[in-house]
C-alpha cells in the first residue's frame, strides 16, 4: 500500500481523497491542514485530521504527500518545503513561473533524497505530454489547445469580487468555427477572440445596476477585455440547481507533416464532469510513480515529461503488454 | 545526431526514410536490404543501400536499426537477431505473441549491452500510451478502440488473393452510432459488428463472376463474416485515381468514474494521411529515445509504455518546461 497525505482540504483535497479509494494499492493516513483540525470533517471514515504543524516535523509516516494548495501563493512555499522532508506532487499552473519553482523544488527534494512531482494535473499534465509526443513524433507542425466548455474557477472569483455581484459562475466556451478550422489540418493564425467566447451567470444584489456589472466584467482587462462575452442575470435558485458543478475539459489538436503534403491530425481531449476530481485522479497516478522511483533511488524534481506511462499503473510491465500494448 | 539504419524498404521502410529528414538531428546512414543492393533505388541522395550481410558483421557505424519488417515472419527472427548488435527498434503488432517476442528481445539485447524497442507505431504505440494514461488516471472504466476510416492491409491482401480479383482496397469504417454511445459515457457492450463495418473496392477480371467474389468477401472467416461488408467493383482507373493512398486513423475513448456519477470521457484521436509515414514518423521519436537510453546504460527489451515522453523530443527538459508543459 502506498500511504499518502493530503494537504489542504478545498476541492481539490477532496477530488485526491475520492481518487484514493478508486485505486486498491493507495491508502489515505492523513489529511493535514492549516485550520483547526477540530474543525474539519473529511470524507473518509477513521482516517486523521491533523496540523499542518505535525507535518512540519518531517516524521509523518507517508510516502508521498499531495499538495493540494493555490499556484499563486501557497505552492511556490509548500512544495519545496515539503520536498525536504517527503516525496511530494502538487499541480502548479503558473506557466511563467516553472522554471523558478522546478529549480527550488529539485534543490529541496535531492538534498532529501526524495522526488517532487511538480504540475501534475490535465493542464499543465495530460495535455502537456500529448504536447510532447505530438511534437516529437511530427516536429513539423503546429499545437493548439482549446478550454471548455467548462467553470474557470479563476473568471468566476473575478467576477464575485464586482460590487453588486453575489455569486458567479463563468464557463470558457471554445467556438466550434476554430475547432473545425483546426481540425481539418489547416493551421490557421486565430486570435484569443477568435478561439474561446466566455459566458457567465451571475446573480446580483436586489436593486444592483445590472448594466455597470455587465459592462465590468466584459471590459474587464486580461480576464474577460480580449473575448467576446455573455452575461447572464439568475436567481439564486436557478445557480444552485444548474451551476453547482464544476466541469470541465478540452482539447489538444495538432496538425503536422511527414512529407510534402502529407499531413496528420492528432487530438487529445477530455470532457470531465468535476475538474477538481479528475486533477485529484491524475495526481494520485503520479503519487504511485513518486513512491515507485524514489523506491529506485530515483530524486529531485519532475514533471509529468520525467515519468514513464507504466509507473503511473498498478499493473505489472508483463499485465500492460498483455492486455493495453 | 544520431546515426540511423533502416533494415527494409517497403512503404515502412520509406516512411521512416521521410521522417529522418523531418528531423534534424537524426541522419539515415544506410538503408539495408535481402534484395539485391544495386537494383534498389531509394528517396534520400548519397545514402549508402547495402546487403544484410553487412548488418550481419554487427560492425556497421549506426546508433539505431529500425527494423521495417513484417510482424508473422520477419519480425520474430530479425529483431532479436539485430538486437544482439545493435539498438534495434521495431512496429511488432501480433498481440498474442509480445511476451514471447518481447523475452528474445530482452535476452539479446541485455546480453549484448543494448536496447530494444519493440511495437512502437500507433496501434500498438500511440493508442497503447493513451490506454495506459487514461486506466492509471481513472482505474474504473473501460477503454475502446476504433479503427478508421482507413485502410487495412491485411484485409486488402486476403480480397486480393480471391480468384478474379486484380487489386483491391479494403477501408475499415467505425459505425458512427457506436462512437456517439461511447463518447457519452455510457459504457455500451458492442459486438464486433455494432463497432466497425468493412468497405471494398475491387477491379475484377474481365468476365469474371461478380456475384461470387462478393459472396466469397463477405463469408471469408476471421476477415469479413463478424461483419456488415460492402463490395464495389470499380475500373483499374478508378482504383489508381481514388485509391492510391493509405490514410488510416482512429479513436481510442476511454470513459470512467472518480466517484459515485462523476463521469469523465477521455479521447486519443488521429487523422492519418499516411500511415506508413506516420507509423515511421514514431519509429524514429523512439530512435532517438533508445539512443539516449543506451547511452546512459539503459539496455533491454523495453515497450512504449516504459520511455518517459522527454526522451522522444529533441528538446532539452527546460524547453519542454518553458514551451510545452
Amino acid at each position: 500500500m502506498i500511504k499518502i497525505g493530503i494537504l489542504g482540504y478545498g476541492n481539490l483535497g477532496r477530488g485526491v481523497e475520492a481518487a484514493i479509494k478508486k485505486n486498491s494499492d493507495t491508502q489515505l493516513v492523513a489529511v493535514y491542514t492549516r485550520r483547526d483540525p477540530a474543525t474539519l470533517k473529511i470524507n473518509t471514515e477513521g482516517v486523521a485530521v491533523k496540523s499542518t504543524a505535525d507535518l512540519d516535523t518531517g516524521k509523518e509516516d507517508i510516502d508521498v504527500l499531495i499538495i493540494c494548495g493555490g499556484s499563486a501563493t501557497d505552492l511556490p512555499e509548500m512544495t519545496p518545503k515539503y520536498a525536504a522532508m517527503y516525496n511530494v506532487i502538487d499541480s502548479f499552473d503558473t506557466h511563467a513561473k516553472v522554471p523558478v519553482h522546478f529549480a527550488n523544488v529539485d534543490k529541496a527534494s535531492k538534498a532529501a533524497g526524495k522526488i517532487g512531482i511538480i504540475s501534475c494535473g490535465w493542464d499543465p499534465g495530460m495535455f502537456s505530454i500529448s504536447r510532447v509526443y505530438a511534437h516529437s513524433v511530427l516536429p513539423d507542425g503546429k499545437d493548439y489547445t482549446f478550454w471548455g466548455k467548462g467553470v474557470s474557477q479563476g473568471h468566476s472569483d473575478a467576477v464575485r469580487r464586482i460590487e453588486g455581484v453575489i455569486d458567479a459562475r463563468q464557463y470558457t466556451v471554445p467556438v466550434p468555427a476554430a475547432l473545425d478550422a483546426v481540425r481539418s489540418g489547416s493551421n490557421p493564425e486565430l486570435t484569443t477572440r477568435e478561439k474561446h467566447t466566455r459566458e457567465c451567470f451571475v446573480v446580483a444584489e436586489e436593486g444592483a445596476d445590472l448594466a455597470r456589472i455587465e459592462n465590468e466584467i466584459k471590459t474587464m482587462p486580461n480576464y474577460f477585455s480580449d473575448y467576446d462575452t455573455t452575461v447572464h442575470f439568475i436567481s439564486m435558485d436557478e445557480m444552485k440547481a444548474n451551476h453547482s458543478g464544476l466541469p470541465h475539459g478540452g482539447s489538444v489538436i495538432y496538425s503536422g507533416t511527414s512529407s510534402d503534403g502529407v499531413k496528420h491530425v492528432i487530438e487529445y481531449s477530455l470532457k470531465l464532469d468535476s475538474n477538481p476530481e479528475f486533477t485529484g485522479s491524475v495526481l494520485v497516478a503520479y503519487a504511485r510513480a513518486a513512491a515507485r522511483l524514489n523506491s529506485e533511488g530515483c530524486m529531485g524534481a519532475k514533471t509529468v515529461f520525467d515519468i514513464a506511462p507504466a509507473y503511473l499503473s498498478a499493473q505489472s510491465g508483463e499485465e500492460l503488454r498483455a492486455h493495453l500494448l
